[in-house]
């Protein structure tokens, strides 16, 4: 556990569900409320109803802008102007660079070198300052406190972080609403984790809203840290530190927040191949017309390509990224659907 | 003015604003309600605001579900029975072809045999009898009449209707309430055009609900029988039959019904080229997440590539269709944005 991480849990408890309908408040008219998509042909390719909440669709290309939103409206006073420093390998940093940006706060963040260019070169337009690191050899978090240290700058966690696990939240709560329209009361919710505040929000929301539906983690193979944990009961952390191209789910361990709801709320973990994303990013482009990066399309790949590990006539998947490199998708493309 | 003109002219007034809400009440819970996309980027590039209406994100890959429903909708009795056949590049096709499946009836689809194959597989895939034919020296409503008259089937027109256009025009109802949401109430709608269906419906919508916002067609450059038409005040027809990579708008020229209520109510029409409309693919995928085809992209490369033809502070883009095979998009990603 590192000290920030200690330090984050020290300090908050998880959110509740009543942070979750003020974060809903907060977002109002700011977030999109995306899309539910569904496709007769997927369906059939999955053997089950596919509903797809279409992330990729929000502002920033990823769910990432619903917390950060929520976490900086909740900054008061002097730490407006001093503003935020973020560490990212990329659409956390858009979404933290976009709000502060709407938000008129200066902006700091820290990425890895070899993130994709697209994601470091949007952040940067959205008026951030990025300071890019090396993955394998420094510490992201000790630059992060640094700049936290010498401007006063508040640091804006991944997902160590009730407000930002609240945000994440409510895209739980419209599918909670979109799943119920759509005739799916019973469901598992296949969500792509990397620290998990997308998953641990959208459980709190569906505990309350949809209590059919049942929240399951999506990681990478080899980088299964959430499947692994659930299992044992306890944190588990990954060996490997890079190498997929789901470069968005690459936390080495759960959050110990998201994980103190997910060990009693989620179901087992799920782990996808590379090039099982990006057969499944193929599909998302022929059959629902929306751009997913190998990260986003996880929980699609799942469905796809893990049908006997599921149960029910219908899966949830959240789509919850799509800021990818061209060449990528293209390769994703040439991968056929 | 081909025999089917004549006879669906003669036939046929135009729709009124009351049967566009008609429309809309057969289409509630059966279209999608897509979403009005914006993005500070693509504001930034366009030198305007701009709503992209991402109706590629409609049933089937595009806007032709809502009026091949209505349309069908419409039919009783022995015509449910007998069934449908349309003509159609592809977009229409599959609206055609999925409205019928769902409606349990039976569809032939005359397609041209250079069709993209992604447009004619799908097709087949709803379960509609597709039938090819070649499109310089085949007449596509001939073979479609041999089909009614020989199995009495209904022809469903992909634009000479007015169920159709009834049915295309709920696209404008829903623009005329997102645009009022986003705060553009004086705006110019950019519609890609080929007979000119969805183009008159919107006007159709928004002469009611939103005056301040003007139908513009745009449409491939060459094949610009829209903007010539409607300069001249009567109908012209293009000399070219094919050649553009936009194949969802080749229509010879503008529908009768169409014009009818597009020689008062649209502005000057507009024209891009293939290299204009590969590009707006490839912002459309960089910035929103949705995949169009070039076709479905010429509204958007108009208001990139010709900000000195339009007027005012917003835009509305109307993004009608996503039907486009993996190479030609790939070709769009290279070509950059």
């Amino acid at each position: 556990m590192s000290p920030a991480s200690k330090a984050a849990a020290g300090e908050a408890a998880p959110p509740n569900f009543g942070d979750l309908l003020a974060a809903a408040g907060r977002l109002t008219g700011v977030a999109r409320r995306t899309p539910l998509l569904e496709d007769p042909f997927l369906n059939e390719q999955a053997g089950r109803r596919v509903l797809v909440k279409a992330e990729c669709l929000q502002k920033t290309g990823s769910f990432k802008f619903r917390g950060a939103w929520n976490r900086l409206s909740a900054l008061q006073g002097e730490a407006r102007i001093r503003g935020v420093v973020a560490f990212s390998s990329g659409n956390h940093a858009q979404g933290v660079a976009y709000a502060a940006h709407l938000q008129e706060m200066p902006a700091v963040i820290v990425m890895p070198k070899d993130a994709p260019a697209a994601k470091i070169g949007a952040t940067r337009r959205y008026g951030a300052e990025v300071v890019l690191y090396d993955r394998l050899t420094e510490d992201r978090a000790a630059i992060a406190r640094r700049f936290a240290e010498e401007r006063g700058m508040t640091l804006v966690p991944p997902f160590e972080d009730p407000f930002i696990i609240a945000g994440q939240g409510t895209v739980g709560l419209e599918i909670a609403e979109q799943a119920h329209e759509a005739g799916a009361t019973q469901a598992e919710v296949l969500v792509n984790a990397s620290g998990g505040g997308l998953a641990s929000g959208i459980a709190l929301a569906l505990a309350e809203r949809a209590p059919g539906l049942t929240v399951r983690t999506v990681e990478p193979a080899g980088f299964d840290d959430w499947a692994r944990s659930l299992e044992a009961g306890a944190i588990r952390t990954n060996h490997a530190v890079g190498g997929s191209i789901q470069d968005a789910l690459m936390s080495p361990s759960p959050g110990l927040l998201p994980f103190a709801i997910g060990r009693r709320a989620f179901g087992p973990g799920l782990a996808v191949g590379d090039e099982e994303a990006l057969r499944a990013m193929a599909v998302a482009f022929a059959r629902l017309k929306i751009v997913l990066e190998p990260g986003g399309a996880a929980s699609l790949a799942a469905a796809l390509f893990r049908r006997e590990a599921l149960q029910g006539e219908a899966v949830v998947v959240v789509a919850s990224g799509g800021n990818v490199d061209p060449a990528l998708f293209a390769r994703a493309l040439a991968s056929g659907a």
